[in-house]
């Protein structure tokens, strides 16, 4: 993997690449450096930790924004995606901002329409489900369609002052595509199956078009100042590895790496991805994202040994009183044997009846155990 | 693991144990022997082949007797129960029946009330919180408990004369403890986990009281006249692989060395078990039913030689129109590597829009291209 510089537009706390790995001076572990040394796998202070879903309802000052506006109404509009975004780091510390949006934006400027219902999460309509439904999708500019998230990321850059590196990111093409085919959130995947197998051509077509522009908004976020990218494949765990390794691995690892190719270090993650987790690391990126389910000592054996791994805490366990919380913390820190390569995180998303005070505690947690 | 005799009352087109292996002739090759014997992992002229959900709503037989009658109705009446279990058979010739009932039935002789809502799945009232909830669990006998559960039993043993094996069921302790403790399906089994990690002596209290009785009926179903056992842990695969061996491997390995001492063959199956197959597999059973997630040849190589394996095709494929479906279902055969030890059967339950003739199309192919 090796060193790569961050970017074109190189963050202002990072020392020029040229300083070389061995000028890089404790000095420099501001809580940044800490998170993209890890991606890197390079030796760190302390163990960085931040949390998908960081910025979201468990929070009162985003249930207080979200009060008064829609969450489409949130992404649309750099202020209040800065700040939303900005929320838990200022509040809790983490070692990474994560850009608040949403996976689904990308599918409004290839022509569909996208909505959130209460209680029913995103609708997408139409449906793809014919050849002339994938042939009306559009490519397009980053800068025109989705110019209110790349708004925001030079916002958020800003407002963090290069103290906490910002992540970007965007749904892997087989989750987006399956969203796309079910027209919402989907139990069995049917649709989306019927396509892969019943018509491959017509698949290969929609995650084509999904791919290059997925490619092309990461890569205008890095160019916005994102500092790492994470590719979220939520629900891929509900393939088969054969099914993964044949409809959905080529396009996820050309997107990775067009995106590392711009210099920053990419994370792919996706739950229930253990049955073929060896497949889903050899898929690329810099670090692997795992849920809850494999002990981390056991993904570590799986995961080639350049890659850095994140995660595994059960999002649910953060709904335990603390004392019960605490050593299922301690067990996630022991078996990542040692904070070289290991960013903290969740298996998947805080559950939004979350207590604060309980983020709170494990970031504090994870930074005392590990320094 | 050996042979066994099956069950106090041998069935009639068995031949008794003493005949020993090498005795069993060519013409015993009913189709009942074929599953039985593949549960051994015993040779058979074919593969044996049966769907789980192969009594159900994607049959217009089913869906009549449905229309006057409630699911509950329909499992509290033996002769209903009994006429849906046969249907599947006479009309496309499993290998073996299994019994038309719910993993839910048990809840209700241990004093919670359980019904179905449309739309909602099963909802089981009170939800069990507290140690109060947990101590006023009964244990309970299961002539009284599930009395029409046995007596379907009897029944379809009868009609069935011989012909056709049937396999009895319950669902395993954790995932009947998840519904008890969540009051319905859950998104991430967060009481559940909660009463887990937070309240560990409160859950093997819940886990023994359950399993000691999901022993008991399961045996009296071999006493009824079940041939074989099939143990559901259907939501298992939501937990971690340390969750699952602390807190649910005991109690399932229990039941299935006491039903297995009764001389029947035990399937043990989940969804979602790769992450742990093989802490799931030796967990006991003759046979492991894995869902469509591995590849039968990389799940043959983690599960112990002694046991079978049954599965593994994704239901949603029997969706897909059959010149698609054809090569899906000749992969799993050639992936299972040869007849011996290898039930076909899905990966999970019959999705209620598939086409009967397909049901009847795979049945054929199976039993084809394996003699």
């Amino acid at each position: 993997m090796g060193v790569r510089a961050f970017g074109n537009r190189t963050p202002s706390f990072l020392p020029h690449r040229s300083h070389g790995v061995g000028g890089w001076q404790k000095c420099y572990y501001a809580k940044g450096m800490r998170f993209l040394d890890a991606c890197l796998r390079k030796k760190v202070d302390t163990t960085p930790v931040w949390f998908m879903r960081q910025a979201g309802r468990y929070m009162a000052e985003y249930r207080k924004l979200r009060a008064k506006h829609t969450i489409l109404q949130l992404c649309d509009t750099p202020e209040a995606a800065a700040e939303v975004t900005l929320q838990p780091i200022r509040a809790f510390g983490m070692d990474a901002a994560i850009l608040f949006a949403d996976i689904l934006l990308i599918v409004r400027p290839m022509g569909l329409k996208l909505k959130f219902v209460a209680g029913e999460g995103p609708v997408i309509s139409p449906p793809l489900r014919t050849a002339r439904d994938v042939a009306r999708l559009r490519r397009f500019h980053p800068e025109e369609g989705m110019g209110a998230v790349l708004g925001a990321i030079r916002l958020i850059r800003k407002e963090l002052d290069g103290k906490t590196p910002l992540i970007g990111f965007a749904g892997a093409p087989f989750t987006v595509a399956s969203y796309m085919i079910e027209g919402g959130p989907s139990k069995d995947y049917r649709n989306t199956k019927a396509m892969m197998h019943g018509a491959p051509k017509l698949w290969k077509k929609l995650m084509t078009v999904l791919s290059d522009n997925t490619a092309d908004y990461l890569k205008a976020q890095v160019d916005a100042g994102a500092q790492a990218i994470q590719l979220f494949d939520s629900w891929v765990g509900a393939l088969s590895q054969t099914d993964f390794e044949k409809y959905v691995k080529p396009y996820s690892a050309k997107i990775i790496k067009a995106v590392q190719r711009k210099g920053v270090p990419v994370i792919h993650f996706g739950t229930g991805t253990t049955p073929f987790l060896k497949s889903f690391a050899d898929t690329g990126g810099d670090v692997v994202g795992v849920d809850w389910r494999p002990p981390l000592d056991v993904a570590r054996k799986i995961i080639p040994a350049k890659q850095a791994i994140q995660g595994n805490l059960d999002p649910v366990h953060l709904l335990l009183p603390r004392p019960t919380l605490k050593p299922l913390v301690r067990d996630v820190i022991r078996r990542a044997e040692g904070k070289r390569g290991h960013i903290f995180n969740l298996g998947h998303g805080i559950i939004k009846e979350t207590d604060p005070e309980t983020v709170r505690a494990v970031v504090d947690w994870v930074h005392d155990w590990t320094s």
